[in-house]
């Protein structure tokens, strides 16, 4: 399995308006992608207008159909119009 | 809900050991703690022995259960003596 940890900073006001955009397309992911086995939001308690995502996939090719869906390709524009900067995305290998 | 990234660095050639102890240690949470929804422990792809552990839990009183149940107190020690220096928890809030 793949785990991934995104890092995801909000503009300043937009974080109401991420949080509701990103959860509409986690419920989409959960939905319609059988090789996800975790997309979860989450909030820092320490840092502000900043989310992780954690997400683990069964294998590379769970990974390249999220990559590929289409409600994930169609939520890019509307989340990068509230995101500050790039998401940083970290790789891992998942154990036992 | 709530969610934890856990990041352990181990010895330099001790992280085969770390892996086994902790994937019994998962393996008892999973068995044993109805209120963890994922304890995935995962190998950084860019730091040498460093692991991060993706944790969520449904309330405060599902955490309070995973810190004080027997299993997740008696892996302690054996974790402790293949790990440099003490684990880094970050807590985040799960959103949707």
């Amino acid at each position: 399995m793949i785990a991934i940890i995104a890092t995801l900073r909000a503009k300043p006001d937009k974080g109401e308006e991420f949080e509701r955009l990103f959860t509409q397309l986690a419920a989409q992911v959960r939905a319609n992608e059988s090789g996800n086995v975790i997309y979860q939001l989450s909030r820092s308690r320490t840092e502000p207008n900043t989310y992780k995502v954690l997400e683990i996939y069964r294998d590379e090719a769970a990974l390249e159909a999220h990559r590929a869906s289409e409600h994930f390709r169609s939520a890019g524009p509307g989340l990068g119009g509230v995101l500050d900067g790039r998401p940083e995305i970290e790789m891992l290998d998942a154990i036992g």
